[in-house]
């Protein structure tokens, strides 16, 4: 938990809010840009990447309540299922197929098959991922957010990497905790 | 996913919203009644029980943003880890010792013991659960919601009950195929 | 008037937030709980007590909109007239019986009593009340909010006990200066 | 209690909202302009009056979160005591003048004498009332609101003419039932 | 680009905001009220003038959501199209005649001639004027927003005053370089 | 003037909206995607040109605050001066090479060059452009909004081509009404 405090996705009461040690007048063109991506964008990593302009990496955001992730798929590599916290996502296909899934909370699964130009909408807080199942080629996809900090919860890391209790677990997953073990093993939590 | 539309978290215009089908002189003082807990307030049940006073099933909450839950803990249960998409959940023992916890989105694990009489915040949208580890008395707690209709996103049933693909999730979990079938078939997903 | 200013009711930009001259990594799962209601949940006080949960004795409520109180009646005791002007209250009874009421803008009044275990609606910023009518028995109710600090406006105390002037009170209440003089002798205020 | 029901304060997602019932072709400027005033502006009635104008009688605001009211005081007459539910209350004195008040929640009480050109601020949902003290001179002012329809609860009427039970209103002013069957009977609540 | 920083457009904790320098008891109802009009309330200034009571100038405001402008029209004289990004506009004429417009965003012009009384709602974000078309006689408003800062956007300054290249201008008005360079120099922009 | 009513931008009370006349339970995967870009993502069209992604182009938007467009720019191409009356603009150069600029309400213009890669934020309600300087090659861009339907005011269309009337213009431009005349020619008005 950090102490990091932006501000509320609301109307703000001035056109944009500079850092509170920056001068106004020292304030350019270059504050409102992020160049963070440049380098990234068309680069294809050896593993599933996210690269994230919220307002962390862009201070320009706060209060402009919306933000950018730029996604990258290896062949044969999948994003993890996961909520936002803050907001719906929009993602844009902009390179090869994605095969994309959400959960509403009726446990109902919707899913879809995306070319390069589609546009798939996650409602906000719903369980999530993407797959790109093509063995040989990458995909790539931007995602757009409605809040400049939506946050990411990812459902194996907040659940098997966190330490809570065995026995909570074995109950909640109805298994036994030699299998939660070995689920807690496999990502990287040691008690 | 339904088609029931409600009124957004958000200022009415009016002091409150009744049915569309509802004469406004006919209203009364049991329009803004529940009395559905009325019944399962000292009920000992001998399943986890969530009783919910939502939107759905109290429609005076439409445009007042705010509901309840009474949850009832036998001994030795737990109220599997889960989201709630629309709002942070305020926790208030009103039986029994409960112990808690939340992650946030650095992945870090909050824990606490709660007494009758102690009240918890989970944030918004961060996974979270409950667990009463007595192994002979029940529990029981109320929970309020900043939201007529907060929803509930159970990691469990979103994850393993509604039928994302084996590869998918086993390398979501970092797990082989046949752990994955496992979980699926204790939670009662057949393909 | 104070000079304490907390997180608007809207989406903040982080998980939770945390006070200023806290180290983030110093808060613990003890920083979401509250205790203040551990020694008075059983409690039969002699007078009306509200005890709350605000975001002033519970810091973590900050930014996540919601918030509870917990509201003893004695025998025979009433919750005088107030409004709350930043949510509506939803009332839960977890112990005897309460008569309660509400006026609409209209000027009607809507009026139920509730049993253990019902839950009455106040529609945001309508005057309301509760009263325990039984000459014996005591009587207890958790209410939630939608803010993290509702504020309550008491209807006798904002007008007789401020002094505001005696001819416009009398005006007011369409009766005579010594009337108005009486009921501020009865509140409290001496001028 | 009515079953209208407009739009939420909040960001709508087209300029403006027209009737349901109205062809979108068929709008023109008239339908933005509000002529209800025209007459009033320059009257002195001989009683207190307020004239709205809300998204009940100026269906454009629906959706645009604004709206004004014309009051108008005789000589020696006043605004009783109110609050306005879902706004604050902008007022600018257009003539005469006029002693203002209000009562924030720790009961302490801000006045001020407002002459022609003044705006007075009430914040929102805080008791306030106006009193012109001039034996001779009429008093004007035009309130604005950032709700399309920011309702009004009349401290008097909502307390002493809607029915509330006589014994809840006596211990709640700490006073006796015949002064409360007194004050009710000023202000017209015939059992 | 200023530094200032307000409070957003939402709903606050408190029932209201003092400057952080001030002490809470030191408040008092002068807080509250704004004085700077008053002066300029029944001037005939020879130039077309707004006068603002935005957070800025009223600090009272921060919070409240609601500010005005006195804006006075000498004979023959208009207030530029403009827009005002965060918020819709309610004009309320208080002197003499106005001819106004608003463009919605089909591109569809809708006017109207307001008399002494009457009020217009510019809806949020759109194009608007106001023209006070007769040759003698002055004109004044008053306009509330729902915004403690609504901001205003001078088309006329915005585009033609800022610098913007000549060309990317002339391709946009369908026009040459020299109606541009005519236009900037009317305007006082210098390269 | 349409009367398309939409979600407001604020959390809705159910995951998703579905249109009035659909059945829910027929509501599949495709509902949440929008195919409408998958032609036009890597056409090189003779001008310039805006494919949108709002509520009204892809109806699963509602309730979610968030939409799209996607922008060719030929060689030598602009995209005029505008405004979004209910967004920020957060660009995503996905080709090329574009100069940006935006003017905040004090009339600073900030200006900068962006690559394929970078992205730039617009200020909610900030007039801006894009110019494309390349006299050969294309540029393309994706844009991302907080609401589901943002709105688009151009500044030349809505001033220079909806019949505000001449005089009014050459005052506001302080310019001559020949000049004004000829704006109009070229923007395609005749009265």
């Amino acid at each position: 938990m950090t102490s990091l405090k932006f501000h509320p996705t609301s109307d703000i009461l001035t056109d944009s809010i500079v850092p509170a040690n920056s001068s106004g007048n020292a304030i350019g063109g270059s504050f409102f840009a992020f160049t963070g991506m440049r380098k990234s964008f068309y680069e294809f990593p050896p593993n599933f990447t996210v690269t994230k302009a919220t307002v962390k990496e862009f201070p320009a955001l706060d209060g402009q309540s919306v933000s950018y992730a730029l996604i990258k798929y290896p062949a044969a590599s999948i994003n993890p299922p996961h909520t936002h916290p803050r907001s719906a996502e929009l993602l844009f296909v902009v390179d090869g197929i994605l095969n994309v899934g959400f959960v509403d909370n009726t446990n109902k699964l919707y899913t879809q098959t995306l070319q390069l130009g589609d546009i798939f909408v996650f409602p906000k807080g719903m369980v999530h991922y993407q797959s790109n199942d093509d063995p040989k080629k990458p995909a790539a996809a931007i995602a757009a957010f409605c809040s400049a900090n939506a946050g990411t919860v990812s459902v194996p890391l907040s659940v098997f990497a966190t330490g809570i209790d065995d026995v909570v677990l074995a109950k909640a997953f109805k298994t036994d905790v030699a299998t939660i073990k070995k689920l807690k093993a496999g990502l990287a939590w040691q008690a």
